[in-house]
């Protein structure tokens, strides 16, 4: 599919949006008292465009990429951490595959870009854009032909997903440095001050948190770009570029998709920017601690489901949040409307 | 048993948090990274005294109690509603229902006190202790003797799914007119205003409200009771009563309890106040929008895990927590360990 098409993501079924809404109010049970979880019912309907939402086959895409502005110092530990974290989802031994088997996902990993021969890894999709991005302090993240490529790339993975079954998608990622990335993303796609898009990620001394973030500032001097495939191309990384390109899918098939967190959103920010009617197939998640995090959500005007203080990644939030869009479609399917024995007025 | 036997409630094993702990900053994933999640995992192995936690058979209670205050107005609809309640969830078309299908729990319901004959009710827990409660603006809501043979027999349907194999217990409710009871627990227990510990309930019109306001304002003239047992005697209900007996419990066999909304966490302040330890063994699982639900949670220094806007009751909100718990679980028995490859610091 070439990027022309992908972006154009229809809206979805407003049409519905009365009857779902009439359905949702006529259960028994006061009006309002299932909260989000009736606004929630509500999206999945729409964008499905029943009264009978489903969500019965999760499937987890976790993307891993690396990051070339590593070498500037924004982490203070080695990205082949980013190898490690692979090889143990890969195994089946990372917080990504507990939680999964919990709720009953399907989990993939997918090379990105990772800076690492992985070739011989059972099990990984590969996609290798190349081994890591360019420093970014210094020079583009990757051309702008990468950046395209891997956007394509990143929603022919997420179609084959839905064309194998999967009525629910989630987004995850591993990439070390990738807040910082996602830092410069959300800082040119949103203009809020580059201060407020800048946390700790993984942890950082207060003197190592020094030293990302004037590699952060250096990078952002370097380039104003506010075109979305620009910011990408500037400031990179293969892992948020796939999963924007997932999420385009996910919007052009009609299929819900779950943001995790902060590199996530900054993802979902940039395939919003590109095609606006994403926005409504996208579920936030959960509330980052990551400052760049809370930007989006109110550039977004998004209120994520969970706020539970993690800042993980590979995709830990989204899969927490799988039961309740499981539970919000149970409602809309199985209970039982208010008879007459119960009125409606003051709440019923 | 006996209530003194009930309140004899233990510390928990509290040798084995640094154990825990440091499994837990062990895992392959930077220091904290899984916030509340981490949290869980420690409450959880330190109540069951293992470093492989687990909650594989969620059990939900669900106890129906009708309050004599609605006829004083505190509801502006039928109190018959609890019995359709109850029926819609003995059919399993209830909200609770559905949810708990989601998240594998096997759901029970217990007449502890509906104002209607179910005797003919296939599938209910018979522990009716009157049809009703007494009228608290006018009359204690029970006598002493009900209270205390209402915790002592919710204490002995909790142990009994404890003993049927029940590693986790959930509590949920139905019961008309019961966030008036659950205000008036919550002003004699906490001290705080009167006032700050009334809301909306199910639903009010601003003239109901303030009819509800007056029949609460009534009924808390009528007693100054500060202890946990005099407080049910004087404004019940009886479902609370079984749920604080249910949560007594727990804590003496030393298994996890989620505490759904307002309600549920009025019934955990009293068992609390009852034995201080019970506060260990709860696990706080969703932020109601009655205000003095916020209440208890200031007293008890509680913070609950979610905050969908439920205010539904039936358990609902405790249902949607069952996944956390178990991926709390999960993270600990599975997640591999940090390696050479992954240093600590900064982070890792």
């Amino acid at each position: 599919m070439d990027l022309g098409k992908l972006l154009d993501v229809p809206a979805p079924a407003l049409e519905l949006q009365a009857t779902l809404q009439g359905l949702i109010d006529g259960k028994a049970k006061p009006l309002g008292a299932l909260g989000r979880m009736e606004e929630l019912a509500l999206q999945i309907g729409i964008i499905q465009g029943t009264t009978t939402p489903h969500a019965d086959r999760p499937m987890l895409l976790i993307f891993a990429g690396d990051h070339g502005m590593t070498r500037a110092g924004v982490m203070s530990f080695p990205s082949g951490n980013t190898v490690s974290m692979v090889d143990n989802l890969l195994q089946g031994q990372a917080t990504a595959n507990a939680f999964a088997r919990v709720v009953g996902a399907e989990l993939f990993v997918v090379d990105a870009g990772t800076d690492a021969d992985l070739t011989n890894r059972a099990g990984l999709v590969h996609a290798k854009v190349a081994r890591g991005t360019g420093d970014a302090t210094v020079e583009p993240a990757m051309t702008s032909a990468q950046a395209e490529g891997a956007i394509v790339c990143g929603a022919g993975i997420a179609t084959d997903l839905i064309v194998q079954g999967a009525d629910l998608v989630i987004l995850g990622e591993v990439g070390c440095g990738n807040t910082a990335s996602a830092s410069l993303i959300t800082h040119s796609l949103t203009n809020a001050p580059l201060h407020m898009c800048i946390g700790p990620g993984a942890g950082h001394s207060p003197e190592s948190m020094g030293v990302k973030r004037m590699a952060i500032q250096k990078a952002a001097q370097r380039s104003d770009a506010q075109d979305p495939l620009e910011v990408l191309h500037q400031f990179g990384g293969f892992e948020i570029a796939m999963m924007a390109g997932a999420i385009l899918a996910c919007g052009h098939k009609g299929v819900p998709v779950l943001i995790d967190g902060f590199i996530c959103a900054a993802a979902a920010l940039v395939a919003i920017r590109m095609s606006p009617h994403v926005a409504e197939y996208c579920i936030f998640t959960h509330s980052s601690p990551e400052p760049g995090s809370q930007v989006i959500m109110t550039a977004l005007k998004a209120r994520p489901l969970l706020n539970l203080n993690l800042h993980l990644g590979e995709g830990t939030g989204a899969l927490l949040a799988i039961p309740l869009v499981q539970a919000a479609c149970a409602f809309l399917c199985e209970v039982t409307s208010r008879d007459e024995t119960m009125p409606r007025a003051a709440g019923f």
